[in-house]
């Protein structure tokens, strides 16, 4: 009396996602100090927000909350197994949103909504397009993005379903981003925060290359990926590939490449908002990680003392500033270009 | 005036063993919510009630405990410097009992009794049978558990004692297994445990492939084991075995296991009793761990909603469901053979 | 309209440096369970005080206190950016003491006074003394420490300071050794600390061979490195060295030889001083680290039950006890030679 996958989760194919549905993940997270410490142990991270509870109240928050891409990770890792077990490709981000600083003792669960779906012309797989929230202890919103990924179908006679693409917002609006309630930087303390540069110092169209570079090990991109319940076999069974090579969570590239803007982008505090992004090329133990940036806007907020600046971050292997060939394709040492607004001082 | 090993620990022989004996062991131990961080960042855990405080809070406890392996871990942690410094095998356990959840706060402290010995007919080694408890701040016993070893001699020519080997159960009784206080599982969340089979839903004889595969690397298995303050060499020296291979502790194997378990027994919350196990060949890095379950026995419990399932657990290297070679031996493959009683949604 | 290192720290070189400068270093941090739970798992640490609460409540401290080698490594960490980023070496410690000890919640941060300026006679590099602080929420100092370091100049032609070199002691006096407050040995629970030599115990030039080893993993010192906020490149870009290798933060050398030393110094609980401190070479991934030391010097205290004992602390990827070749040099095979105070009951 043998079974093999009848009580195992084998995952959602393309033909099992219907429009308007409503996917609650499992396995609710509670963060703490761990986690935070575990970020700083896995991320080379220094905005000083996150790091000091005293300099997080001196700019008007109730201690230091964790960092947002925490957040981040602990809502998409409870999206996998619904969502990405028979992905094919993540295929963008758009429209996300932080909706609330996370603090330890919170704790966090996820829930989705399907918003678009189009089989592709091959017949073999489809676009699935979903709306992921975020959600903390007392029911608030914390984070909300909009993901799209290519499944598999399961079986291939499954009729298509009829194609609805979600018309997409290219970037977060300014009057969309949400505050964390009470920011202020008016007291805002620069040598603290490791950096002289405001708001009004960063200049759109200028690039800024972050130096640093950390070559990652196959058991510090294992141990973060783990930590937020991410399953994904590819990130740590080396049987899977028929190359052995156990490919890196895209998350940690976005948290790598963000923890090393801090040299350049130390006063560029919280992630509001993420416009989109793509994990250009696969990223694998061995490779170093590099990071620049370019500031793609500026706008003023209401907070006090608080500007926003949206800035593309590229993580890459190779030189900074470069990125796409002749053809118009991502350089293959190029792993990652995000889109996204941070909140810094004026 | 140079010493090398007057103010170190020689650890025990086995004539330094006394039956009655009762050991304290050394370095108590305060968890937080960092351990549980970390738990979380080494093994693919993802049982409910270890990872969320609303969660728990569902089913009756007062906050998400730290899973029950951390208890395990961190009091068979203690017991080494005492019992297993020269040690040339762990031979088996017995009679485990969980008696109360762990929670961050709590600080730890382990003894051991000295309930059997008996030397081997070679005259170099010999038996050691000891019941373990470990202890929290107040006094409460929260784990106790029968392990015996084969320890080396220290004198070839010391005297052989009585031989004593105690009588143990083959399995944990129903009735003797100890339920956490208040523990109901009767508003159980199938939703958010991340799956819909309850306790009536495993049929004895029942075999499960947990699918899923980590390939472990050295620095994960160190920083576990070290975790748990489990100070024995070989599992971090390089130079100790002739093969420059580290030995990974075998509850490194036994937590990987139970959190690959996840896929396929996510309702076996909670761990009350280890009726048995043997780790049946030694685990290296860069193996990649399996596991499978087979479900021995199901009873009822007095709590609300709560079912008890009896399990096997294999940890594998190889393939899922093969166990032993013609020779009635566990394949070279097989790493753990582990039987336990969880608790289980009705 | 590019740029590559005007917002990013290209650190100080040695004429950047003045006599009498105070330099508030950036990012303060807020220590939980979470840095306590990673260092246990980092390092082999056993040392009772700093392992439970309970066993620090019954020495008369109000709870567990963070390693004091925490508190080190944090403080360090926040030097990196403005002191040691174009340093060639790391010269030497002096009179440092830790003040107070450092409990979870604790917000630590860091500011050095340039006490010593020196040119060197090849005009490229000069060495910069600076007396560290370490500082928590309250203001209150928790640690102080002399470090002196080699620094390239960036322009050759920048005229040499008036060399001014401190006069440091060559050890804390034992009056000036600051003992924590409410700190009392006189029920000191030798079995649960795990050893049973006290103070009076320990005699003047006895030495101790450590016996246990570790094999360090990249991604082990990586994490290490990066918890405490130390960016030093060459710690973590394996493309930094000709040699591909990454050298190890001189720090981790420092806790793993520290942890190490529980066996034969168990009781050695709390460090109150730095006398001195040599990086006698460099440590890469793959060494087998292990320890020995030497008893220099033993003071009573005016705490109750409590003595001070000076010791030497070598770390070492060799034989214990061989130190120096027949030119007077440290053999390769030593990594770390450091001179403390620590606490013990007599």
């Amino acid at each position: 009396m043998r079974e093999s996958a009848v009580k195992t989760n084998p995952g959602r194919f393309f033909e099992d996602y219907r429009l308007g549905e409503v996917i609650s993940h499992a396995v609710p997270r509670t963060v703490s100090g761990g986690e935070r410490a575990l970020y700083h142990a896995l991320y080379p991270a220094r905005h000083a927000i996150y790091s000091s509870d005293t300099f997080a109240q001196s700019c008007g928050l109730p201690a230091s909350p964790l960092d947002d891409l925490v957040a981040f990770h602990t809502v998409f890792g409870k999206t996998v197994p619904d969502i990405s077990l028979n992905a094919i490709a993540n295929l963008g981000y758009a429209e996300g949103r932080w909706l609330q600083p996370v603090y330890p003792g919170d704790t966090l669960r996820a829930s989705s909504t399907v918003i678009g779906l189009k089989e592709n012309s091959n017949g073999t797989s489809g676009v699935v397009y979903v709306r992921t929230r975020g959600i903390n202890q007392h029911d608030v919103p914390v984070l909300d993005y909009v993901r799209w990924v290519m499944v598999r179908k399961g079986r291939p006679d499954a009729p298509a379903p009829a194609p609805v693409v979600p018309k997409l917002a290219p970037v977060v609006a300014p009057q969309d981003l949400v505050l964390p309630k009470g920011l202020d930087f008016t007291r805002y303390d620069f040598a603290q925060a490791g950096e002289r540069h405001r708001w009004g110092d960063y200049a759109v169209g200028e690039q800024i290359d972050h130096v640093d570079g950390v070559t990652v090990e196959e058991a510090e991109h294992m141990l973060a990926t783990r930590l937020w319940q991410n399953t994904a076999k590819v990130h740590f069974d080396a049987t899977v590939r028929e190359d052995g090579r156990r490919l890196i969570y895209g998350g940690h590239v976005i948290s790598l490449a963000r923890a090393l803007s801090f040299n350049g982008l130390a006063n560029a505090q919280m992630i509001v908002a993420l416009n989109g992004g793509a994990h250009a090329n696969p990223c694998f133990a061995g490779d170093t990680v590099r990071a620049w940036s370019e500031v793609l806007d500026r706008v003023e907020t209401s907070a006090p003392g608080v500007g926003a600046l949206r800035l593309r971050l590229v993580a890459t292997r190779g030189a900074a500033f470069e990125m796409r060939g002749a053809d118009g394709r991502y350089l293959p040492e190029v792993l990652l270009d995000l889109d996204y607004w941070v909140l810094m001082p004026v």
